[in-house]
């Protein structure tokens, strides 16, 4: 018996971990401090009424043999994924429903989509980035290249005549950065994927905080995506669905890597390994996709922006430069007096009770950088940045 | 860009979609035909009262502010795990609740378990046996070596000198065969895995319908299970939760394979691949572990169980052999004069209008065998039956 040794190569504590032991620690030493988490991106605001009477009048209905439902589909409901085929046609993206994989999330389909390459490929991974691309690679061995994002390319790395890697992961609007690829260069990495034959996976987890209608919020909006790029979307972010699990993946007919279909592959990799995401839930999802339901989530996500703007705000008046909090619930600041990550969590956490996301946890361009979540309460959020001010 | 070239090793139609082809072919036949569908194990019974009423709350918390719940841990509540660990200790099984992982079904755990073991071990599988324990180690490209089931061992294969292999599978009540291990069965394997260093994958899927308490519902109640076994279990029969999905995994703190506690590298899977199971289904599976919630269950596992007693008494008069039905909701009986388990089942559908699994589907030993399910509504159930023993 052998176990996969490549668990040995992860770090040790995975980044939140190391944020909620600090906190607690900080707690435990002060208990009257009064704590104000704009750390770990959680959404705050209900499920929408759509959402909820949705679920409820699915729950009644799974209480009665005439309406219960046992197995569905693994691939998910078509009422669901005509509901998100509809979605993508109002922005001109032409899906056929067997192309969209409903999912538990985005950090699932993100992970499990790996199995279907062969684990001697190179990943090809932004830095910063969201750590679950980076441990997913290590846990199967494969070898991974970083695209350095920074201030120089506005946190948008291109790929130019050097850029080798087999797949490639795109997130825009960018966890942690806010950074978000126009059409311009978003055409480039999928020329860059035709030519050379590499999978984009695409992660539009953020695609509903995009303000300005003339920002792709889909892959599919660039042509020649169908034949390069996997698109994995979630619901966390955009209904609040980080404690109701429901995401969907598009992997398009014409994608065709090593002579097989990637579609006919995912769709056998998930009737094998995994059964589906839960009637309730998916009915709850198809709440989303209503007018009612586009109706409330867009007032929560107003909500939402509207505290981005407020840190933005009040950053700005501080002197403390700062990128994204538009199209994005994250706002990604440079520490001020030149300070690492750590050293200004800690002072942060230690001076104004406030908890941020130290950026060198994404990586090693995210040195220097912190990142605050804008899905907090108002009231907390104006709190918070009263005190990040007084601070400095 | 290399695909994982093993997707081409799979058989290229799963077992259930061949049988969903010719029925869906022998409808469009026949479209007045009534047919009985004995095949998928698929629960037909509603959820629970506990259960609806528990998840009908939980939506309604998660639609206001003050209660609301954004991500949970990847493992699961520790309402949910206590809860299970209460269950594990009316058998004598005493396990700590971060033994206990909640997953979205055994399905799902079974195959993604494999992520924590070296590729080039070789797993030791059953046969006849649910399929994806095989599909599931074929995409990974591991060895397999097969232990044969049949009628001279009662379909319980035993370890002896020879038996070599690192990841052993037993499912105990057994699909498709409803052979169940006794005490002195397991505690062979048990001793097997532990003098050898191999891992028992033990899928404990049907434990609640065991009939006879002497039986083992758990592997953990045999001595030394706990450096040597994995348990996944689900709700998924044990509850009607095919479609809600729900399940638990037990990885003992005890057991460690290549100097690393799996327990602990399993965590770290979840954390890094899965995002937690809903929290309305939590709270639902927390129902099912009441006093109400148990009582409830237990009068659907009476259900099926009476109807998997009309079937055997039928097989019985008719004269075909058959195992199971007692501590299983599976019959498998042997196809009378000599025929082909596709055979049979051609003649069931097209004579009978029923439809059974071909046990030729679930491995080399299932040939001449066909598995029927009680999960079906008691009239449809009997008027099975009489057709199948008219043809008799």
């Amino acid at each position: 018996m052998r176990i996969n040794e490549n668990y040995g190569n992860l770090k040790e504590n995975y980044l939140f971990s190391d944020i909620a032991r600090k906190v607690n620690e900080y707690k435990a030493s002060h208990p009257d401090a009064d704590v104000i988490r704009l750390g770990i991106g959680d959404v705050t605001l209900p499920l929408c009424k759509s959402v909820v009477d949705a679920m409820v009048k699915a729950t009644l209905e799974m209480g009665k043999k005439e309406t219960f439902r046992g197995y569905g589909d693994e691939q998910g409901y078509s009422f669901l994924q005509e509901a998100i085929a509809d979605y993508y046609k109002k922005r001109g993206v032409a899906l056929d429903i067997s192309e969209i994989f409903i999912s538990d999330g985005a950090k699932s389909d993100l992970g499990n989509m790996l199995d279907l390459f062969s684990t001697d490929n190179t990943a090809l991974i932004p830095d910063p980035v969201y750590p679950v691309y980076v441990d997913t690679n290590i846990l199967a061995g494969r070898k991974i290249a970083f695209l350095n994002a920074n201030e120089e390319n506005g946190f948008l790395p291109l790929p130019d005549e050097n850029t080798k890697g087999d797949i490639v992961y795109i997130c825009s609007p960018n966890n942690p950065t806010g950074a978000v690829y126009d059409r311009e260069g978003l055409k480039k990495w999928v020329d860059w994927a035709n030519a050379c034959g590499a999978v984009i996976l695409f992660d539009a987890a953020y695609e509903a905080f995009i303000s300005d209608d003339s920002l792709p919020h889909s892959i599919y909006e660039i042509e020649g995506a169908r034949t390069c790029a996997v698109e994995v979307c979630s619901l966390s972010k955009t209904a609040g669905f980080t404690g109701t699990r429901c995401g969907y993946t598009v992997v398009p007919e014409a994608l065709i890597r090593g002579g097989k279909p990637l579609r006919k592959m995912w769709l056998r990799r998930q009737t094998t390994k995994f059964n589906g995401v839960p009637y309730i839930v998916q009915r709850g999802a198809e709440a989303v996709f209503t007018d009612a339901g586009q109706r409330e989530i867009k007032e929560n996500i107003a909500y939402y922006k509207e505290n981005a703007r407020i840190i933005a705000d009040a950053l700005g008046r501080a002197g403390i430069a700062f990128s994204g909090g538009v199209h994005s619930p994250y706002i990604w600041l440079k520490c001020p007096g030149g300070m690492t990550s750590w050293e200004y969590f800690d002072l942060l956490l230690n001076k104004a009770n406030v908890v941020g996301t130290p950026g060198a946890g994404f990586g090693k361009n995210g040195e220097g950088y912190l990142r605050l979540t804008a899905f907090g309460d108002r009231g907390r959020i104006k709190e918070a940045v009263e005190r990040i001010i007084k601070l400095k």
